[in-house]
């Protein structure tokens, strides 16, 4: 159950194998536009709404792509996971439809929706403390041992990363339907596993576009680690109300594949993410969760120029407690 | 400009026509399920999400197709057009996509995002008190009489019936697609133009479902007239949240189809309609209005006989302000 870093990295290919997995399981999420929005901006922005996927988030479809290539000898003995949530719920919603039992491991200062959620799909949680004592690495390595699960990693495994690219591959298939070239795409990173998925596909079908990750201030270890050319972890101590982009460092599959593929990333801080959030709300009445905002706030903060330039946002993730949601909305964009 | 009452009602043949003006103009806008959503209401929901149209909801549909027919040495004498918000903004958009000046006659009380977006597409707002004082439809003859602008009326015209039918027409070939047949459609209903354009197209296109509408309490004259075989009016006095679907009485035009199309006509509480605007949030990752909720309140409301069933929900709009969200999210489902 080690990562085999020698595993080749997923290729368009894989990605199209994914895609055919996942016809007709995975919502194919709309690329949406706002001429209000592009008039605040100064830019054409196209957001791949990624909120309204199953589970509501694009976990769904790197768990389900994963989950069908276990053997089915092999599905009796369940599926395990660690994730802060979205990943919880990807997994378990794809292991009922498989039949397959999920067991998660979880913070347990996850978002209640989130914790509720992955429950909801039937699947046993197990909450560890974030802050100290066993990693989830840990306990989950040990549920492994104790039932022969399988486990699914959250980004380091090339089924898993294949299945985020679907995202990709349909981005580009839909800015081509609305005569659209992107001449960038900003997607949200942690682990960095829809980063690599997204990156390798839009590559290789929008040769003209740029790929870059946004992270929250103080989690930017994709960014700096671009920048040094080798993984670095974050300096710690930094907190974000971007739940879903907590990772310490950068995948050891993944990032071999964004540093190729990427072309860098930025980081914003957690009240340009509030505002952005806002932003959804009003003029693209979406709910959008902190982690999966950062690409809009990235354009609200003004770093990237922008101006007049055709600008692709993933925006990944919806599973947002009502207060939150609420205060950033009330608080405007 | 008086409404020609034996205009022939739009057939399948026209709608499909604006479905062919709004091809690559409007949003297709998704047809949305969520299983936990079907868990919890013991139904098969589809959520059609016209929250996600052009300017928040469905009235751009109508207003785009009603707009492409206007002869382009009519088109330098401008539009006008008198609502709440939702066609105030579709006009707008579709006015400023087409190169027309538009006028909007709005009340003032209507939300602060309907008139800030419908300046925003660069429109000219006048705004007239709906408890007193000269008629919204006096205004708008008198702006007519004035300027030799085409009025663009809410529901009472076949081009918009027809543009709004288009929800129809991609709500039955999206159902197929997800091998969904529906028992029942539900869809918001104020002067009726989107019941009527909906109705005629699923009748067409899927025999075997039955189409109801839904208003809020106290502005059921939808139903009422449906159940006394003619139009009656609402007995006045009652408020409700749903700002988008208070007019007084059936359409002209509107009632004859509704009357031949529809199965029937259920009423909501404003309490339900929170609870609706919740769930959506919670989990479709919806912003939904309180208008634009109705469907989903009378699934939560129990009156309705859908244990089993394959239900489709029209949610038609979006533009809700930010602190009635906030309350109605923060109170839960």
């Amino acid at each position: 159950m080690t990562i085999d870093p020698t595993a080749p990295p997923p290729d368009l290919a894989a990605i199209q194998d994914a895609a055919s997995r996942l016809s007709g399981v995975a919502v194919t999420t709309p690329l949406l536009e706002a001429p209000l929005l592009n008039d605040r901006l100064g830019a054409r922005v196209l957001v791949k709404a990624e909120t309204l996927q199953r589970t509501g988030s694009f976990k769904f479809r790197g768990a389900y792509n994963r989950l069908s290539r276990i053997p089915p000898d092999e599905r009796g003995r369940g599926v395990v996971a660690y994730s802060s949530g979205n990943h919880a719920q990807g997994v378990a919603a794809a292991a009922r439809m498989m039949g397959i039992a999920a067991t998660i491991v979880m913070p347990d200062d996850a978002p209640a929706i989130k914790i509720r959620n992955t429950k909801s799909w039937g699947a046993t949680v197990v909450t560890y403390d974030r802050a100290g004592g066993e990693s989830r690495e840990a306990i989950g390595a040990r549920i492994v041992e104790e039932t022969g699960a399988t486990l699914v990693r959250p980004y380091d495994d090339p089924a898993v990363i294949a299945g985020q690219g679907t995202v990709g591959l349909e981005l580009a298939a839909q800015a081509a339907a609305m005569d659209a070239r992107p001449d960038l795409v900003l997607v949200p990173c942690s682990g960095g596993g829809l980063a690599a998925g997204v990156s390798t596909a839009i590559n290789a079908l929008l040769p003209g576009a740029r790929v870059m990750v946004v992270e929250p201030a103080g989690f930017d270890d994709t960014g700096r680690s671009l920048r040094a050319g080798a993984r670095v972890a974050n300096e710690g101590g930094a907190t974000s109300i971007c739940d879903a982009l907590l990772a310490a460092t950068p995948g050891e599959l993944t990032f071999p594949i964004n540093r190729r593929t990427l072309a860098g990333g930025v980081a914003v801080e957690d009240r340009t993410v509030r505002r952005a959030m806002a932003l959804a709300f009003d003029s693209l009445k979406l709910v959008i969760e902190p982690g999966g905002a950062v690409g809009l706030a990235a354009l609200l903060d003004g770093g990237l120029d922008i101006a007049g330039r055709t600008i692709a946002v993933v925006c990944s993730g919806g599973n947002v407690d009502p207060a939150l949601f609420a205060e950033a909305v009330a608080a405007g964009a």
